[in-house]
């Protein structure tokens, strides 16, 4: 149930309301877009209805949800949100370039790589320090050690990180190093993990799975931002289907179905979406064209050497490339790149 | 098999070439880009290959097909196709946009319609006579009265006609009327239907279906190209997916796929593609900006009253905003539109 | 809607209230179930609402439709229905084999192999003459001469014959020779085949397509019994999925359904459904335990020669084996086989 | 790489070659079904191929391995395993049912239904104690409680038990209580999750995604394995389409597969396959017939007031119905039912 507050409550009433909320168990979620006019009372319906919310004098309006998500909708935060993360605005109107290597694979490599991302005009680096593989033979990142790589790229060129964590038990340590934790496509509905980066205040970078609904989708930004981080990025990265000329097949409607029905930012993965190098360019302008508010890419020097996702990476100057076409494209619907 | 033919080939050397092949019971077509230098021989495989085509006097070079589908291939005709309709032509830098309602309703509103549209920009008017309709009991479409007023369009506005054929005994009234004649998603493996048109020397709108696979798509194609009628331009509309946000899931990665495997001319429609107004501008813009050559869109005046597929219709002002905004975008990736 | 008819209705309320339905334009189907005493009224809903029809003296009941079949539904028909072909009626306690290769190639191995199958305990012959093919370079199907040796085969063994058509223009051709006219997946939506096999009186096996739900799959059915032709079979052949171990995944829980929304029957097609004769007994079974009336398998006697399908089709021998075991599987879900 | 020892290897020689793939760096299994006479060598192929074992005295044989997966595969353990859990064995002659509620939701039901469904035949109990659930909001189980209540269920009835862990910082706890420990289709790919209950030397039961194909399946068992536990027990329950009419639906072809490219032992869960439990006794019925090695089944005393999944829950009668049809159709294909 969505509350919308008086605009000149006093101190007196509002804590009423408080206090009665908690009485009924009901958890309170302030709109981070409204100075704390609007709320979210999420708990048992009937308990709160009972209260007769509509004649407290602190409540202008309420709302009934009519979507399963609460706090990523709109009804609670009319405005798009914008995510900040160090000095960027994630969902206004600059977007972003999230750029790197599949993995961390060396500390040369990777800082090499990062001047390069950095002068081409990506905003922030990625890089796998813990890989998901379907196979348990293939490399499965540096750990630890290539989250030091990341922050040693960090801070010799400005770009933030942003880098993936696959266990509970780790959260705290990517947190440590990482400007956006990535929570992958595989782990989409896994509630456990969800939980623990919601209780983070890291900003959340959370991939689209591979076999989940829109709905389904704001529902994991959801469990996130119960725990009070609101601070969601979403990334399109591509949905499985029965044709396998492409690695997955991006769903580039997601984009303005997302804009429409939550206020968090969109950001899209034609590496991953489409799973070659080739149709990466095309397929970036698309997602800008559609309304994405930045992009994710992967980039290596030498893509035949790459540990993994070699096919899908672009060399150094096909993604300087693309960011000179990029530009174009942003600006004609109202958006710059940094 | 490919054959690029020598240079400067002698008469006669080129007659026996040909005569050889028809001895073996070959299908031989030239491909229409380049001269007669470039031929496909398509039939037994062993065949052709004791014929020992490599030592022939005409022939510079053999090259095996590593393609399922031959005429559609790049192989068989390395520049992208021009398909001509009329004045127009599909593939090139110009990009063109088909609008229309689903369906032909009556004569007044489509001459009116037809006018905004053409003052918009539209180069094609589009309006199904017969309709593919999942229900026997929902509007089956006008039949001949429907072709009729979409000539008396023509007439009116110098709008190009393109319509739907949905049954092989009415190709030949289809396309008395029409200027293409539209194979829709359902009948992209309906192959009695595929030959037929492929008979005539119309040029066909081949619609992807909903279950296609990009390898299948361009197969269809060939059935229409194997008849001798080369002029088959592509439409992405949006395959089936698990996700019911969308009606259809566009995959906007077959847009530079087919341009790389194929010569086809390939335009994308939003309007099934999304299956809702609201989404139907961002995926247009992202269909010109993956490179698509054109747009199939639907516009009604009063969407609300429409026989079918009114929630998937621009109101006419939304289709002039569209066409602006798509203006701009085409000029980023170096096309231009009507 | 569905009109339930008194018990005693005079003949004279009967006539009543078909010419008032008449007048209103409205289309009349009798159950075939019901003696006369269901019927089904389809046209303009609020016309018909008009007409008060439950205070008429021949109505019993006026049941709207939740469904959007109609004919299919067991509204209209609440008992199972049983399709007769020749002796055969499928649907009813005992459930029916139909087997034969992909293809009909030459007369003398269809013979021997009809023979076989006969033996085997086969009732119906399968085979095609008219071929659905991705490429249009693969085989095509020998037309009305493989016609002509299915019809041999039956007057020779007696199993009753089952063939595909695939061109409105060759129905009546198809009729002539076949008991039992088939409909491929590929054709589930093609309406103007649909409508014409429904305009004759020939048993029509209707298979599902690749990517059709079972509401359209029912509409399918719809079209061909709106036509007055009641005979339909159903046939779950696989869907399409993301996982290519198959070539299609049988939705087996399909069979259930249909019996619970539609009166007809439905039989299942392992051999298409998994394409590899190694998965077809164990899913032939798997379907008559589920509940199917029949079964279509392919049956070759030298798959590695087959001109198509070579790989789904069992041998012989693999064939008498799994009739034996589905006599048994039969028996435990009160089913036999002939 | 597979290698088969040689008959009457001398303890030297065997010592002799595992102090070289030490030295490589090679991890070795060995076939638990094999005495010892067959191991799985991985590592480095290029190292393992320097080594020449082909020569080495203790070799008999060297398999290459053409499938991804290698602990999985019958390569590795040619006959089928039998995975045991206390007196049951999973992949015999005896198959066996795994019933109970979605969730634990409190001790009296729960040990009523658990002494109704041991009379009805199962063998194990299965109930959630920690619910993965698509909204935060939504029940999550009674964590630890809800063990504990399973555990007394054990004690009273002698059931087994099966429970989901989601966390890899509770699997030590869930192991504590559970007979079988469960890893659910959402985290199919939790790769961190898949390593952690590798290390323990409980058997687990893995679930199929939603999006898995069998491959990929196959590769998160090897993941279990490769952590040396080989206890794993695969379950179908039903991939994601485009059709809304089940909840999931079934690949029953998966059963034959499976048994065909890996050893392990595969159940079937219709509940989750279906959705409804009108589905549910026909497809367990189709999956034992395909050759299932056992059922998992939601069974519910109220399913009107079950905290999740009510919908597919059957009733203790209709459970008791099923098992008695099992039982025969159990015994056609040559296994029993406890």
């Amino acid at each position: 149930m969505i509350l919308h507050l008086r605009k000149n409550v006093s101190a007196r009433d509002k804590k009423d309301l408080l206090r009665r909320l908690a009485l009924r168990g009901v958890q309170v979620h302030y709109s981070p877009g409204s100075d704390e006019a609007i709320l979210a009372a999420i708990g048992d319906r009937k308990a709160i209805e009972e209260e007769n919310l509509e004649a407290h004098p602190a409540v202008a309006r309420v709302l009934p949800l009519d979507t399963s998500f609460k706090l990523a909708s709109r009804e609670f935060r009319p405005e798009r949100a914008e995510v900040r993360v160090g000095d960027l605005a994630f969902g206004g109107k600059r977007i972003h370039v999230m750029a790197g290597p599949c993995s961390v694979e060396n500390r040369e490599d990777l800082l090499a790589l990062a001047r390069e991302l950095k002068e081409g005009g990506a905003s922030v680096l990625r890089g796998g320090a813990f890989k998901p593989r379907t196979s348990p033979y293939s490399f499965q990142g540096l750990g630890e050690e290539g989250l030091r790589i990341l922050a040693e790229a960090r801070a010799e060129t400005g770009l933030l990180v942003v880098t993936e964590v696959m266990d509970t038990r780790d959260v705290e340590l990517v947190c440590r190093y990482a400007d956006i934790v990535q929570v992958g496509a595989r782990n989409v509905q896994n509630f456990a993990l969800l939980k623990e980066v919601g209780r983070t205040r890291k900003p959340v970078l959370l991939k689209r799975g591979m076999m989940t609904t829109i709905n389904e989708y704001l529902m994991s930004a959801e469990y996130v931002m119960s725990g009070g981080n609101y601070d969601v990025i979403l990334c399109e990265r591509g949905i499985r289907s029965f044709d396998s000329a492409t690695r997955n097949m991006m769903d580039l409607a997601s984009v303005p179905l997302i804009h429409h029905w939550s206020h968090l930012p969109i950001i899209v993965d034609p590496s991953h979406g489409t799973g070659h190098w080739r149709w990466v360019s095309p397929l970036a302008l698309a997602g800008v064209a559609a309304g994405a508010d930045g992009l994710m890419v992967e980039v290596h020097a030498r893509p035949e050497k790459a540990y993994s996702d070699g096919d899908q990476s672009l060399l150094p100057e096909r993604f300087r490339n693309l960011m000179s076409d990029l530009r174009k494209i942003a600006a004609v619907v109202g958006r710059t790149l940094a």
